[in-house]
């Protein structure tokens, strides 16, 4: 019995590598497309990349994958059961969408991505629209096909954060409104008397990207086993565990841009980086959900990469690099540049604690999308209407109103939560790593990341997508996901910073 | 009937363009792993490469196609026909090796690949030996398995150059013998008088690669459809007709490295780029053959690269841009620097004239090693003996002798004889250009190359896989290979260089 059972596991296991190593392709195809492939490759691009999401799909749904998976059964707490339990809920999930409605998204979704780049720069909503309603009777239709209990939205969500719902979701979001809203109004009372002017001047790209290299180098980003490039849109990206990179955009004027953005990327590499290499090619490689990788991303960005502590070991270094345009700003004035809160129209460009608030707003809209109660005719006024609400702005026009993000064109219902998931865990796990290694702050005051970096190698990162986000979580901190703690934080990060009571 | 007939069709399309697109994607992997890749991402390629290899195999070999070829009648000489022609040739041709010795030819040859490295690192034949046993057994028995009538050679060679034959690949060599060796001695009883100097010196990279791109886009290379990167070893590779990219290598010391290496590159990417964009993803998408593709790549490398003709108009322009180095050397000079004829040990340092006596020695040994009449153990010996005969000289250790070429490690048997098949084929189908538009020489000597482009696109690059390189040769013009057009001019152009009668 014993050996007719390896066999299976073995199959199971070699069929599942070649599903992964088809998703590794199409993540390389993705990275090149945003790197480097010339314009006239994207017709052609667009193919390859349904080609191979079809056959993955195929692959990974064939009768062949669910026979093995019945004849295999290891005990549940072992890596071989957490490996064939993975397994066979990508499995089931896949299982219930026929491979033509697969590729039919990726093909609706890969031209509405191109129709939406040319809405946002004309800022034309009328362009973008019907395929944005396209996408959604897709979505619709898978959410009613991998099925639900509660609510169409809880089947979307459940493809970035394993176990999530909507209800909770929801919760989670009215616990932090409590927080959030006073704050932000009592900060607001004071204006913020231009305290970003700082960040704002030359910098040279050359200079910033070396800056951002050293620093990344210091977290612990291996570049044996990474490398950085440029993109419109900065992202992490893997095919496997050695080869995980990052990319970066600059903005010579804008000092906060690429400086922020390749801390958060790093912080998603050092994830897939750390995550235990017998994993590799099979269904507990890389990360387990996307709110968990934004936990690792917001935690360097925000936790490490805006704290005083971080700050007084690279201020001076920064200084040496830009000695012109900083000379003569002071560290805890260049601190204050980079916590400035202050409500704005666009998401990437917010602060730590009014960017959960365009979140909230982004998952109530896609929320009424998808149960339909919001049409798409309706859905400019009712974005700027809750922009009001929530953030007292009015966007001028759709290109920094609700043409302003990728992710619906993407047809990414569903993931757009993931990121307040995020940062409510950076917290939570950096508070425990801060338990357990009390000397984490005097190490960062020297730029010293080892006892942070190597609890999160043994408490999040290694483990990949062996436990679900809820378990992992449990796992690392001995409770659920936790709004106390972040809450905690902002108010004693923001009060102290604009002498709040 | 028809619309049965056109349903099939269609079918047999649609599935060899999810072959043709797993291609594309293998090839993406392949060009990434050679410019950016960082090394730790060595492992998880080698198992997508193969993956990738052995589904697009399964695919194509499927009883599937097989049962849509046998329904699909239309006429041969239509396009459609000519499709249909080339996929059962391509199928009859993989369904005779089994899935699982393509994946064990991919693996040994990259485990052999990286080995090669090591061992002409260390120019140590001992380490590559087994590797290369190895490879000999798996390709004897694919050449047993594909088939043949006279020889095992045979039915690797259609590998790289469909219909051809080592009978005709001998007679082609003697043919050249005749003509090249009296024509080497003459000049080697002069002696070279260090004419290659002008070459050494410090040339900038950023300045070559800027000259480099200047001419390559007058040549009519479309940046929009690709684009030129760094690798150890320049190639040309395209994921279809609209991504069409060249990759170069620099060296500061000695000019005719990037320089040659970027002519011929983008002669190889203005077949690809002219192609009839209606073959993307079809069989008939891409060069033809090996040879044919050489033979665009040592057009513009040699007979336009390398003449007077066009150098009267860019060496004004090169003298520009590395004043220091070439403000004392005349235009005469350099040409004569770029076409010293001097036997050497490395191929691809060679000139026009002896390189295909680096061609035929390889040929000689490969046969020799596929027929097992020569073994693994005495192939250095019998190299240094050939090097010896056909060069008159003697390599140093087997790191400049045996082990300089990558091809073996590659598994590459049958594919060295298509290069001089490519120089050969340069020269007819040049003449033949000539013929049409006179004015050639007058356009090339003011940087102009479009009637010389579209006499190749209209005569060659449209055709893509449309005929086969005999009927190619005969469509554009009107006989087959003919050795008799190639030799003259090489005694024309090397005799006036030397003042031969």
């Amino acid at each position: 019995m014993m050996e007719e059972r390896e066999t299976a596991y073995e199959r199971l296991k070699d069929r599942l590598a070649a599903v992964r190593d088809l998703r590794s392709a199409r993540s390389l195809l993705f990275w090149d497309q945003q790197t480097y492939m010339p314009a006239g490759g994207l017709a052609g691009r667009a193919e390859q990349m349904a080609t191979l999401s079809r056959i993955g799909h195929e692959m990974l749904t064939d009768a062949e994958t669910g026979m093995l998976l019945d004849s295999s059964w290891p005990e549940q707490s072992s890596e071989e059961g957490a490996l064939v339990r993975r397994a066979r809920r990508d499995y089931e999930r896949a299982t219930k969408l026929p491979s033509s409605l697969v590729a039919q998204i990726t093909r609706t979704t890969t031209i509405a991505e191109r129709v939406w780049v040319e809405a946002r720069a004309k800022s034309d909503w009328s362009l973008f629209a019907p395929h944005l309603s396209q996408i959604l009777t897709l979505k619709r239709e898978a959410a009613e096909l991998l099925d639900y209990d509660d609510h169409p939205y809880d089947a979307l969500l459940e493809g970035y954060e394993p176990g999530a719902k909507k209800a909770r979701i929801e919760a989670m979001f009215e616990e932090l409104k409590k927080g959030i809203v006073p704050l932000i109004r009592a900060v607001a009372a004071q204006g913020d008397g231009n305290r970003a002017t700082p960040l704002y001047g030359a910098f040279g790209e050359a200079e910033q990207e070396e800056f951002g290299r050293a620093v990344v180098t210091d977290f612990g980003y291996d570049w044996e086993r990474g490398r950085q490039d440029r993109s419109v849109h900065p992202f992490c990206i893997n095919f496997g565990p050695g080869d995980v990179r990052i990319t970066t955009r600059f903005n010579k004027g804008w000092l906060a841009s690429a400086l922020f953005s390749t801390f958060h990327e790093s912080g998603h590499a050092l994830y897939e980086q750390g995550v235990n290499p017998a994993y590799a090619r099979t269904p507990l490689g890389g990360g387990t959900s996307m709110g968990v990788h934004e936990s690792q991303s917001r935690l360097w960005e925000n936790l490490v990469g805006r704290s005083r502590m971080f700050w007084s070991h690279y201020y001076p270094k920064l200084q040496g690099v830009f000695p012109e345009t900083l000379s003569g700003v002071d560290s805890e004035t260049f601190y204050e540049a980079i916590n400035v809160l202050s409500p704005s129209k666009i998401r990437v460009e917010a602060d730590e604690v009014t960017y959960n608030l365009h979140i909230l707003l982004r998952f109530e809209l896609e929320v009424a999308l998808i149960e339909d109660s919001l049409s798409v005719e309706d859905l400019p006024d009712a974005w700027n209407a809750k922009m009001e609400e929530y953030l007292c702005v009015a966007p001028k026009n759709d290109a920094e109103g609700v043409l302003q993000d990728i992710h619906w064109a993407d047809g990414l219902f569903g993931y757009f939560p993931t990121y307040t998931v995020g940062n409510v865990l950076s917290v939570q796990f950096f508070e425990e790593a801060l338990k357990a290694h009390p000397e984490i702050p005097t190490q960062m005051e020297k730029g010293e990341f080892s006892l942070l970096l190597s609890w999160l190698r043994e408490n999040v990162h290694q483990h990949g997508s062996r436990y679900y986000p809820d378990e992992l979580v449990w796992h690392a901190t001995g409770r659920p996901l936790d709004t106390i703690p972040y809450l905690s934080y902002l108010k004693s990060k923001f009060g102290e910073l604009h002498s709040l009571a």
